[in-house]
């Protein structure tokens, strides 16, 4: 199973339209895994040669991503991924600030790991508001505004949602939270926008902000989180002196050389033009099909679509695709079929939601895989909705 | 710096001996890794075939590390590391329990990750008791049992002690946790025992176990917690449905198969065998040099020697090492260079703390690393004490 691949195997015999659930490591970032295992393999706290040698790349890869964000290195703190960095916001937040207020408001369409953080802060008894979004899956800035008090200790909304690519206004939402709430931290799951659209935490006004690597042909179990100056929160995990104790345990320096490997490799306006067009053509033969509906709205982050096959279950389709070699998403992965709360949110109907699909782009894909698509969702359609 | 290696460097030339800190990936399981990255690289939560096999790949892992403690899969919990698993431990147990009790024990040599976190649950309002050692750095058990209490909801005890190898007696304090306390957990932190001594969680009455892959040649970034049926404890992330909700967050499928892979590669007993030899030779050369004494006890696990130099201080020597390629490390590489509690707990004297070094063996470790050491010592001593 675990067999050593002899050659550059990055074009396979299949679609992979799932790039939102993870990416394919690029080449260049799994080579920079392979040498921190097999060659600089030093633990970076260690004093020594081998420790400086490993830590140096490990404080490489910080500025890398730190500039990759336009911030100081030591603002960016390495994680085991966009999960624990989102646990990390607010739970460390809600410990910090707890003396300031109990508010606590996300949007209703987060990531699993940012909603179900913040049910669990409501169990434990603080007062969290989920801010309603509009039919295009946005935040509903009135009521948004409404849920602002002098209480408020932290708000966190996404750049971009995980299933339907719904782009958040979070420079307009940071200005409101700090003019109405100056004690209250502002974070932002970027973790779906990260390396598809320039992110400049300062200049949006975002005091903390997620983000993981295996969404941008990095590696699963790395993430980082960038903290700004006096953004003070409790860490989530206690231990030894790395990462000045925000962030104690071993830096995993494989896992984060390959993510800034893969930051290095991105060309975030090349890959955009690109993905506009893919995009651009995907929808034009989609719409063309009587079936389909389109979920996601007219101004989404290109790299996403969410539709609807009237009419036929998301995992029967998604079934019938993966014969033919395409591989798409119901929802997101990380809720392994669940129903969607984020379509619920932005009021699509139930029979929709059922048939929805999310196909997600990478730089790795081609024309050929909408072709194979679209090719399977009209055989799906003549051969399914029958039964 | 971040360049592919085009054969095997496994030999280098240096005398790596601070196995304790971190050890070399071995070529089996950085490869598993990279299959993993390049290859079999799909979410393992995604419905699909690609999620399909990644998921199996990782499934294949947590029944490898179940066996290799004689549980059932079902009972592993993959964590980014040691250093996660402790704290899950920690802070999942006494949030579980808080009913029940509010007293916490743990040992005075605990690693940084069991120390730190109970020292915030007393923070948090927790009764946390430190269990003190013996002159051997072993529990000292009738101190021990005067702290089991009615109150008491977790007991955590590590099996190795991971700056002078001691061996604590589990067995026997699993024994005394549950006949004085049969509400109460019973952890240990295995981190510097697993992979090295048969660990069967079940015989020695372990309710929970820390694991981690980087100190048995798998990758820094993984690591496992067993937790027995019935145990139950809090998840310290919230998110998606990975894991039974106990540990969310996509899985780290490349590390993970690392991990397994590194297992795989291991013969406990025919290594040990081995450390045994090279642990004697290197204990009669250390012992004939009049300025050096054993902090390890007589029956600590081979793997480590603590030894001090007198008069030099341990980052002198450390660095007077590495000239000739020689890496040990001054008390644990978490610290970064602390004065060590461990030696404190076991009354070691200052002087003797001051200049403290640990020893740290693979299997890849040969006896010309030993001559090598021995050598640098000799020469330290002849040189830097005359300062």
């Amino acid at each position: 199973m675990y067999q050593h691949p002899q050659e550059d195997y990055s074009y396979m015999d299949n679609h992979y339209l799932d790039n939102s659930a993870t990416t394919q490591v690029c080449k260049e970032a799994a080579d920079a895994a392979y040498t921190m295992m097999r060659i600089n393999y030093g633990n970076p706290s260690s004093l020594h040669q081998m420790g400086i040698r490993a830590e140096e790349a490990v404080e490489e890869a910080r500025r890398i991503i730190a500039d990759s964000l336009s911030v100081q290195a030591k603002n960016i703190f390495f994680t085991s991924g966009g999960t624990e960095a989102n646990n990390t916001v607010l739970f460390g937040a809600a410990q910090a600030l707890k003396r300031r207020g109990d508010r606590i408001i996300v949007s209703a369409v987060e990531h699993s790991s940012v909603y179900e953080s913040a049910k669990r802060l409501s169990e434990l008894g603080y007062d969290v508001q989920f801010a309603p979004v509009n039919a295009d899956g946005v935040i509903d800035i009135d009521a948004f505004k409404g849920l602002l008090t002098d209480k408020t200790i932290l708000v966190s909304v996404m750049t971009v949602n995980n299933e339907t690519g719904s782009i958040q206004p979070i420079e307009r939402i940071a200005k409101l939270v700090h003019k109405n709430c100056p004690e209250a931290l502002f974070h932002t799951d970027a973790v779906q926008a990260y390396g598809k659209i320039p992110l400049k935490p300062k200049k949006l006004g975002v005091d903390l902000m997620s983000l993981s690597a295996h969404k941008i042909h990095g590696a699963k179990g790395c993430g980082a989180l960038y903290i700004r100056d006096g953004a003070r929160i409790l860490p989530l995990l206690y231990g030894g002196e790395q990462q000045h104790k925000l962030r104690p345990g071993t830096e995993s320096a494989p896992l984060i050389a390959a993510f800034a490997t893969a930051v290095v490799c991105l060309d975030i306006s090349q890959n955009m033009e690109y993905i506009k067009r893919l995009n651009a053509y995907a929808l034009e033969t989609l719409k063309a099909i009587d079936s389909i509906s389109i979920n996601s709205p007219d101004n989404a982050l290109p790299y996403i679509i969410n539709i609807s096959v009237s009419g036929i279950r998301s995992e029967t389709m998604l079934h019938h695709l993966e014969e033919s070699g395409v591989y798409v998403s119901s929802s997101s992965a990380c809720a392994k079929g669940k129903r969607s709360y984020v379509l619920e949110a932005m009021g699509v109907p139930d029979d929709r939601i059922d048939s929805s699909l999310r196909i997600s782009f990478s730089k790795y894909n081609i024309k050929e895989d909408i072709d194979a698509l679209v090719e399977g969702l009209r055989e799906g359609i003549a051969t399914l909705q029958r039964k």
